[in-house]
């Protein structure tokens, strides 16, 4: 296949070159971008040197549904809404990114985004890319809008549990830990290195865009409609989420319910790995990888349950997720290219 | 005044070290270690090239009374319950760091840090050295037990909230992070540097022994005895502590009477800083100094406060809360010692 | 005394705030800054919360002489060229951070600064502030050109050696690291914490301004007017400099002369420590302080030295020895407000 | 093929695990460990969750040539002298990525090492296994020296000038910098977090067992014995090396006969990558590649030549490399199982 990156030179764009570098069945892949077109991605990333050929081209909705079969959209969020639908008009299938797509409801987008969402008819058709609850949408979806990273984490470690009603969807609490990177490649205060080095900084404090993406999904899957608290964090570490999440468990439920219901979801689903019982997982055991490790622990002081998925944000949170989600549009084992081994330490 | 620091070259010991050098009621240290005695100080750290004399001392309970007029225990939790008594009973007045004499019931001791607790007439007597609350105990104790660094992130945060009865403490979530400092000068494996870099970790998931030190205090200015929830998390980062911490408000309760609590709890204590509202500290604007920083955001979709407090742990975390204390016990102005602005960045 | 600090909100200027805070002889400063004037310094920098009143100030030639008696000049390299003869004309004592008044020689200022150089009468009354070897002329100067970060360390441990006549001069090759707050605190691609963390960069290979500094300094006090070789390096850090410097011993010269030397300057300069035999300084032992700390192997196999100095280089290496200077010029004891031990860890 | 890896706990050892796993030719691997042997490996590093079977094997050099076809040793140096011969005497064909076998003259090892060489018949049959200058003597060889990391760097960067006699090797120095996971999985008090993080470390000062190792090589191709000045940092980062090189030029040497040198050599290597003119590699832009990235600067002020070689340590510095040998010893294509993008950011 030939395959299309918008979006080339963000970080999502970066790892998508990686993944697709050695993807089986990818044989070329041409590199779109609207800041940098003309010039060589390896000036911009030497780590690219002689590993991507061919210069960044311009998007150029005419020529793009015969240069490519596919197209993997990294664009920012606000930019794809405009951007793909006289492509998708063409028949092309497109794995997007950024944020348009998710939210069903325009309203919700307007008000969390404050960006005016793209049409409705596409918003409609576009599917989640979970593959963990979306799959058999997926494989027949012209247009995938894959999770945001913190929701990725989110909803592996609750739905399972929101799914087999272990838990009170209203006593929800999110309290989410990223590196960086998820910030972009676009230098600002935040993230400049004298200021993140050796520090700690949360940031949109119960504003975050990504609460109604994972409400719309805890929504679908349970009775309740009830409203989450999440809360995000900059860590000093370039890659990494770990979201440490708190819940109620309902009456009577037992510990070995919980276990039951982890054990089953992680045999299910193969990016899904359970932590041996009472150990967490760290971020970096999944670095460079496309799993999402989880452990948890039933406080029965409290009654709580502390839930803990990490995932690497650039890979299961971003590019990783987008490739899982492209083998299953086009019949691929769904692990195809993503089998390497987290990068320890 | 003659003043003596055991386990002076653990981390709390060092930054002891650090703030009595400049404080202006201190005229000489002596310096003890049971693992390093006879060692000079800047043979094992050479930051105290030229900065501290004479040799580290054997722990001597007969000596020690006529050598020094005032004690820094910086003993590992489970020395000092044996090592302080003798001490004690020569009449030293004392403020030790560790853990030992902070909770005041002994099976509680015993259940959380799985360690023998000292004997119940030193732990009766021992007060618990938070300025902003136990200021008047403070001033006349001969023993202190110097809070714990969590929970001094933790009360400053909520104190102002349980005993405006503004939360709803059976709904209190605390969710921690720490740089690494916190886990002391021993190496080990989660400290080593490539396992510990560019990764969170995450620890003692609902078993941190500060978890009934937190609780203590809650239950003593509230009428519940609500169990609290509490995690912590170890970030790449050498200093700082952040809070994050969730609660539910009290029916009724409005926006400015949380504002109004927390703007006169910054007005009366000189170390607690409130950020302008609606923005959030980060660890990093209190680095090296003895301020605990301060904000909160009321989201009315969820009706809970996320509180957020920000601490250096080993200045008001451990030694710098000593300084405090040390201050008020000899009648000195509190800040003494302890002006230095933040080190930024 | 009154001081005004130009260019306030820099990682200089922040510096130059946190130590004139605690100087006993500056009773108020005010801050001036052309980006942010009528802004509150802690709405930019949260850190100062409390610690620094009145708002940021226009900067203005007729005014500045009345507000202050004395003025910091932190505003980056090749504004002060044209900001600081007004001032000085009316006979204001200023100390400039940046680098336009330490190069003698206008052409070499245009050659490796490729900007403009100030008028020759400034440039020839400017004294280079190193209290070290400069002393006598700082105290009666009415402008201080205040080194560079590199050359500080740099000449720290080299001047020793070859006022001594220990080295080759023409020999000299200085590898040079820095903390990445050496980069300002404007963001760049090469200090954004996703390139810079878990990286390290080489940047202006034999190319760096500071080579004609060094060198100036160099043959001042040697007969020789050799170049020498000098790279620098953006350590993952926050602050730090590390000179790892290399020269070939003059024949003849021993181990024991070459200690000698180095002793003897130890003992004259009260910010100078000499590492014990055989063992070297790492940046962070200097962290926060004043110290240039050094350390030194002969290698009789190659018949080399190895030199390696390390500084804060926002202490030592700008803000600090600014106010030694400022110290110097004003008959103060040299360490007034610079004695605060280094931050450990 | 069945590969056994010894000491496969290190992280010499995980990094052979991460590269064999997705190695074609490798159908199944078996891990020895004297240490932990009989635990799983993935409750020692939870990142092999699900990806290594099987428990860690005592060492047997009885059971070890039956069990498998070929044998990683990342055993600790000063114990492959000892653990090795009796399976070379079984005709095993072994890739040892320890020192012990790299010198050639054994009073250099006793020297440098301070330990016992191995006996010196297998020293002698030892290959060095540099891939770029060794690859028909590591084709037909039964035993590898796997080169050090800082030799890796530093032979690559210097060879090609060596060999083209472009420099003068009496002047070569080498200033080198390493990530902390050089240092290996052993917890210590340099690569303690609270002590390594935003902090640079100088370690071995003229002393670097490596140093005889890369003077072997560079007297092999060059006339002269000259000894080389040599020294190390371990910078806050946990993967990576930059060797910054020093060399004077040969008198009548151009850019252009350098230039060309460094082409030919990049041309015919597929892990060597020349950086495009008047730029320099960062670590970074290798990591978790087996690539070396090699960036020049002539200086004509001086003459002399800078040279700067990155690679990641565990890569190209140890495992990769050992891969790329034992690709030559088996027959397959040279990158067969090396062919990753480095992860960037």
């Amino acid at each position: 296949m030939k395959v299309g990156i918008v979006g080339a030179t963000g970080f999502g764009g970066l790892e998508l070159i990686r993944l697709l570098k050695q993807h089986p069945e990818v044989k070329e892949f041409i590199l779109y971008s609207s800041s940098k077109k003309g010039e060589h991605i390896d000036s911009v990333y030497p780590h690219l040197n002689g590993l991507a050929e061919g210069t960044l081209q311009a998007i150029d909705h005419e020529r793009m549904p015969e240069q490519v079969d596919f197209l993997f959209s990294s664009a920012p969020t606000g930019v794809s809404a405009s951007l793909l639908p006289p492509l998708l008009e063409q028949g092309m299938r497109i794995i997007d990114l950024a944020g348009d797509y998710r939210l069903k409801k325009q309203e919700e987008y307007r008000q969390w985004y404050k960006k005016e969402p793209p049409e409705q008819k596409w918003v409609e058709k576009a599917v989640y890319g979970m593959p963990e609850y979306n799959r058999e949408n997926i494989e027949t979806s012209q247009l995938i809008a894959n999770p945001g990273c913190y929701p990725t984490a989110a909803l592996n470690g609750l739905l399972p549990l929101v799914t087999n009603s272990l838990i009170e969807t209203k006593s929800i609490i999110i309290d989410a830990k990223s590196g960086i990177s998820g910030a972009g490649a676009v230098p600002s205060s935040a993230a400049h290195f004298p200021v993140a080095n050796d520090n700690l900084q949360i940031y949109k404090v119960n504003q975050h865009q990504h609460i109604p993406e994972i409400e719309q999904m805890l929504h679908h899957y349970s009775e309740a409609n009830d409203p989450i608290t999440f809360n995000t964090h900059l860590v000093p570490m370039t890659r990494g989420i770990m979201n440490t999440m708190y819940a109620t468990v309902e009456e009577g439920i037992t510990e070995r319910e919980i276990k039951e219901a982890f054990f089953e979801y992680a045999e299910q689903h193969p990016f899904i790995r359970l932590s041996p019982q009472r150990t967490f997982p760290c971020t970096k055991q999944v670095l460079g990888s496309n799993y999402c490790d989880i452990g948890w622990s039933f406080d029965t002081r409290t009654n709580r349950l502390t839930t803990v998925a990490v995932i690497d944000n650039l890979m299961k949170g971003a590019a990783g997720q987008a490739v899982h989600n492209f083998n299953l549009m086009n019949g691929f084992p769904e692990n195809t290219g993503l089998q390497a081994s987290p990068l320890f330490p």
